[in-house]
């Protein structure tokens, strides 16, 4: 019902548990490419396991702790972003985003996010939005370097992906540093 | 973040737990009006109460039981629509409406019901619609046959409100009823 | 341990998760008998489900939300007595039946639900008792005639079986039309 | 609506949470009689914790784990027995009971207690039952005795009461040591 | 991290859901041993069911309820003792122990159960310890008697084991009658 | 039960909610220190939240996601060292310290946190070790360096506390960092 306009053939829609199926198609054409930086594709092999991933995100939202949406191009379901943490008593919160190869490259996943930093700060009040990247996920460090955040620190090999282990930086955004809502909101 | 004009003024948005002081001040100006026709304004006397309100519809919405959305005028919450009840396995759900007074007469609720009838039918496959109102609630009454509902029935002194017995009445819509989305959708 | 005699051959019992092999029996004789109007047999398909379905209605009776009562004839569990929903806050209930062929025919049933009738309005103040049937379920509709139940409406193609669509018809009587305890209590 | 005639004037029946103030107000007969021999009284002081007392025993028996009945004479309820635990998987189940003074001297307790033993022995197939009693306790004991129940031993100081020890006896009675149903069954 | 010598070559650890594969293993070393006695054997049978014997025990500890410990000899687990019950409200407490036969003839058990009395008594003020066993079970009646513990009684046919139903000992130690605490320690 | 000796005069030992008197008398002690830097005082401020504060990391320990042991020194508790975090799973946890003001200068907290690094990575084959503190929190931050930790970053006003924000250092260590266990171990 709901639907943000990215462009004139993309929108941003809330993304549910039985849109399970949706998702799955989706995940199944972003495995290889989201892997290893994020456990996104790990964790939704099948249908219940799809499910079940949206379902987490929807009990998140259920308890304001965390929210999920999809962004669909020409109808199709490509990717995504979503507050992996939200914790409006304190202030914090973390963005995060995903996408099939079809996704990319038209700045629809730094539009979706420029909106949900726009929620964040404005709408909700947040003060500290955060964003975690594997070290050498170098789209997903370009997507937060190109929302002016800036990098506190790298974590020293706290991720851990089939055996191997990487370096997790995190970038943050303050209140006070952010430039306002999308042009088009 | 997500909303939905209704008219130049007016539109539809989520309606959430944390919105619960915009909420409890909203029903303080709808209680007598609302009352005693449903129990929304027994049930929210005071912020936790409000907040708990919302917080059901929450739960139900993460459950895909139900959901709740209100309507901004001017940037006042002066009403609200939402789905009671939502079983998409057997293809059945009820719509609810409530306001203030300030939001009574401008068509809002109307409008706001065809787009929940809209998503129902069209975007979740429902096949049923229901609507219950208590027989001397005719501002509820008008809505529904507004909206091209049939009277399935009057269930005899089926509600207590106050140590009083109403009559309530089902009606309903059926998918190959439904006449489309709203214009401007 | 507790029985009330319906005739000088049968009596109805409490009908309990410990009784699930015994359930699950009849069910079997009753299944293609109950089919297609009430969904009962469908939800007991083995010592699993049988036994589920009676825990369901232990934990409807732990929370006074509902009761089930099963009826032996000559020692044979044939047929049963619910309430499918007890709202002594509101003073609304629902009585619903079941049986398998060898159950019908003798009064059996009918003579069950004014037991609970008398037990709803006697000894618990409840103000309106429902039923409701498929309205194809001509059986289940005389058992609500017979008791002197009024026809409230029919809810247009409210119920799901299989892929088809039926009309479900709801019945009720107030206190105040009850004409008293059976003759034998 | 179920109840088991113990003599011309009194009755064993179900014994359930809403029945809280009737509860609550035979309690409050019985407190200084019970105490210190059993917590029964400690446990409900007023309609809550008397409530919560009976859900207790509502639950057990939704979970097959114990059950509660109270006996009324001349329409007032003036004690019950209980099984406090019921093992069904190991065939152990423990028998409990308690009155205020004007359930006693009457033979009602012993009576009830037989329907439990038969129930459990009978209905049930369990292999043993248990009595435990406050060794000072010498009304619960003689109960224990009439019902041809053997004393297995006496826990040394196992029960505390207002900061004073007790010991506690428990009795047996085996399934091929019953003697069968009450006369009146 | 903790650690209680027993001797030169044992300690007394705490023993942990990770822990699951080495108890396991050990379970396996001590099926036959420990059958018919207790139940500790059959319910470990694989790596998910050891892990949640464990686990139940990691949640009596959280609740304060009950506690387990492992006995490594040369580094291997041999065995083990626990709180069975543990109820510091009402001082009361039961004692368990379970070997493999490499952990027996030691006094292994026995030092590891004085380190438990003594923290039951001195450390949490209980009053009364228990200890059950099967009667036919020589090996732990002997450790209950070399504790210096009371035989309260005998529970006739109380437990059941593969269709078997055997007698229950009940031993006690209360405060007064503790020795006090191991030389060691 | 268990303990370990840090100093001739001070000892590590479990610590549970049972012991809520004590934790919260010494918080009461420890209360003006602590603050700003650590919220540990404003969660427990009389015995019920005292024992919810101890509870909330006995039920960490029971999921083997948390720890807490206290520090005793001349038979007070003067603080204490916990794992905040620990998950096993990743190989990652976190280890926080606190302490009254008679619990420190004497390396008694840098002490237990070296038990607490050889436990996790020695005992439990963990990979990284985190530390937070606020960065004005100079002690804090003193221990990480002792314990030879590397500061990995500073997330800019992540901390919230009586309305105004810090910097929130992020310090770690990595298993082929570790020097080895205490000397005394």
């Amino acid at each position: 019902m709901y639907a943000i306009p990215l462009t004139e053939s993309a929108e941003l829609r809330p993304l549910e548990p039985w849109q399970d199926a949706e998702f799955l198609a989706h995940i199944d054409r972003a495995r290889s490419h989201t892997d290893p930086w994020i456990p996104w594709a790990t964790w939704s092999t099948d249908l219940e396991s799809a499910r079940a991933t949206l379902q987490k995100y929807a009990d998140k939202q259920a308890a304001d702790a965390g929210r999920i949406y999809g962004i669909w191009r020409d109808g199709t379901l490509i990717g995504g972003v979503m507050f992996v943490q939200f914790d409006a008593a304190r202030g914090n919160c973390e963005i995060g985003v995903w996408a099939e190869p079809a996704g990319e490259g038209h700045g629809l996943i730094s539009a979706a996010v420029r909106y949900l930093m726009e929620y964040a700060f404005t709408e909700r009040g947040m003060y500290r939005i955060e964003w975690w990247n594997s070290a050498g996920n170098t789209r997903s460090r370009a997507v937060a370097q190109r929302a002016g955040m800036h990098l506190d620190g790298t974590l020293r090999e706290q991720s851990l992906y089939n055996g191997v282990r990487h370096d997790m930086e995190i970038w943050s955004l303050l209140t006070h540093e952010w430039q306002g809502a999308p042009k088009s909101a």
